[in-house]
């Protein structure tokens, strides 16, 4: 298990914090949005006296709660075709178990989020990146890369959308060709979409749940870390319409015996979360992400695309090596006593080498700690010995 | 994943409870204990308002909580060498991942813990049963069978104390003899001790925290769900004195995320459950106890050791098949239209075709239900087919 590029900078960060440096954490996906009221309420009003263990697949009141919501993504599913994990996380690692033997393989476009390395490696499978470029956004790369990587181990291609670390959304051309592909060689496609809610400049986005002609193929992905701001109750679910994949899963779930019951709670009352809160949310982080891709692109030599989901950005900079810089940023170098804590994009790439000009940046602080942020990395990039 | 024989069970349950027929179910670890107040209203008391990641360890408040509660137990350790999982379930996990790599060995006196083998198969390592015998109430076995199954790929000895199913409590002795095996062949000692404070007849509980000599081999697992009556939280922990397993471990933890939020305060606070609590619970686990090994040591041609922890027996009844008894119990038996549910023993051996005349019974209902249940059983065997 390799240890990943954005641990491995905590300790230059605390060392920079007991200079009395402020950093702005911009390297991890924790929104600091308020998780809505009606979640936090429903465990603070818990009812019940014992603390039992849960369905394995989740509490059927949780289960028949999602279908609800997926109603209103226009998405159709029913209780027995989802299982509840310990997050997405954990959701992700039944389905990969559930489908795959040790030693298959999982296309995945790179970059991509890092934490499915862990799950493929405790799996036991391989993951097959296929290169996509900022150059082009992080569009989905051309059919011929993918056939060129199919083999007779290969069981399945993953995609997250809208996309972590880029913030790509792909559009519904895209995943009809996803569709066709995954058709002609009969493989899986694993479809997270945890961040569908963030979507903006009018953009829709596009289940895989919703594509014809492979619904025994696709297994979803979700979580309500991110869409309720809730990512310590670690609650996830896969959700397929094959019961194959589904009777299978359920012996890993039942073997860990049951996600966490106060989780499950939370995340049955996040369904009614009016949409009042979306709303504000999706405002709030359209500000924000403008202003960061704004702000690098105003950067010399630095160049960002404006992706239209989630609240990532991956940005080229004038840099020699992205483990470098950001670890100088936080060891070496302050502006104003302030510097900024960047994930290296080279731990979303598979392939060694990939990203080393790159950065992800999660745009989950207020406007006003953004825009300083970028202002700090214009002043690093200025005086930063690495620079190209 | 092999589906236990318990799970194998529920269709015929259902089946029974619509036909109006009673169960009492003896199958499962679920205590109908209230969990301790100042757990629930930690979680009913949560003052943030974004549920945030914690620390992939754990949070620190809760493991310098927990360093305070082995102090109470007169077990030295501090917050580094606790890593917090999503149960028990996920800390085993950890640990076996830490220390063995796949196709290595773990050795477990059977019958163990049905749900070892989940965890086994997850870690790509094989289980190498010795067999304990319910005519010495499942003692640990001679060292000579521990002996004769050491081979090279053996990194382990896993223990369970109190033992589930058996109930039995190995001695300090027992638990020096496994030391000494462990010391001579430089393995591993797993001791899964989450049934710790259910001890019975004045017998106390030895940990193998606490033998002297084997202090980088012992991994302790721990877990409020049984202490605290607290299953649903799914909290619970490996303890480790070596560094370079709490390092690996560490990776496996980073690689999920982090535990539940919400059980981590439940657990947090439960630390501070009052004695009392425990001294009542445990005066009504002994009367429960009391009342099943009683009864079914009454009944012709069964037998019952009186094991001195946890809240399970594992008794021989004049049975050909317990799976096949277990399942009539329910599909073609009742008494005054109740019937009890009882987890055949077969699925804690690994060895085929032991525990066939065995069966666990968990005595975690009231006194009267258990009396109820021992007299079903008495007229059920007085009329099963397969009786011998």
């Amino acid at each position: 298990m390799p240890e990943s590029p954005i641990r491995k900078l905590v300790p230059f960060a605390e060392a920079a914090r007991a200079k009395g440096i402020k950093i702005f954490p911009l390297n991890i996906g924790q929104p600091d949005i308020e998780t809505p009221d009606v979640a936090l309420n429903a465990v603070r009003n818990y009812p019940h006296n014992v603390i039992e263990y849960s369905h394995s697949a989740g509490m059927p009141s949780l289960r028949e709660k999602l279908v609800e919501y997926y109603k209103t993504v226009n998405i159709e599913v029913s209780p027995e075709e989802i299982i509840v994990g310990t997050g997405a996380s954990e959701a992700l690692l039944f389905a990969f178990q559930s489908i795959m033997d040790p030693g298959d393989e999982v296309i995945i476009p790179e970059p991509f989020y890092a934490n499915y390395n862990g799950f493929a490696t405790n799996a036991g499978i391989q993951v097959k990146p296929i290169f996509s470029s900022i150059d082009t956004g992080f569009a989905l790369p051309p059919i011929a890369d993918f056939e060129k990587n199919i083999t007779f181990k290969t069981k399945a291609i993953l995609v997250c959308n809208p996309n972590n670390p880029t913030g790509y959304l792909y559009s519904k051309e895209e995943l009809e060709i996803l569709r066709d592909i995954v058709k002609k060689h009969n493989l899986f496609l694993i479809s997270d979409e945890v961040y569908r809610e963030f979507t903006y400049d009018g953009k829709q986005h596009y289940s895989a749940m919703n594509l014809d002609g492979i619904e025994e193929n696709v297994i979803l992905i979700d979580s309500v870390s991110k869409r309720y701001s809730a990512c310590g109750v670690r609650i996830g679910w896969m959700i397929s319409k094959n019961k194959e994949v589904m009777a299978t899963a359920l012996k890993f779930a039942q073997a860990r015996l049951s996600p966490p019951t106060f989780g499950q709670v939370a995340a049955e009352a996040a369904v009614d979360t009016p949409e009042a809160y979306f709303k504000k949310v999706k405002d709030e982080y359209l500000v924000r992400r403008n202003a960061v891709v704004e702000g690098i692109n105003s950067i010399d030599n630095a160049f960002c695309p404006n992706p239209s989901g989630a609240f990532y950005v991956v940005a080229r900079l004038p840099i020699d090596d992205s483990d470098k810089f950001c670890q100088w940023l936080l060891e070496d170098f302050s502006f104003e006593n302030q510097t900024v804590m960047l994930a290296p994009a080279s731990g979303f790439y598979s392939t060694p080498g990939k990203g080393k000009n790159e950065v992800r940046i999660s745009y989950v602080l207020k406007v006003e700690d953004l825009k300083a942020s970028v202002k700090v990395l214009d002043e690093a990039l200025k005086v930063y010995p690495g620079r190209k």
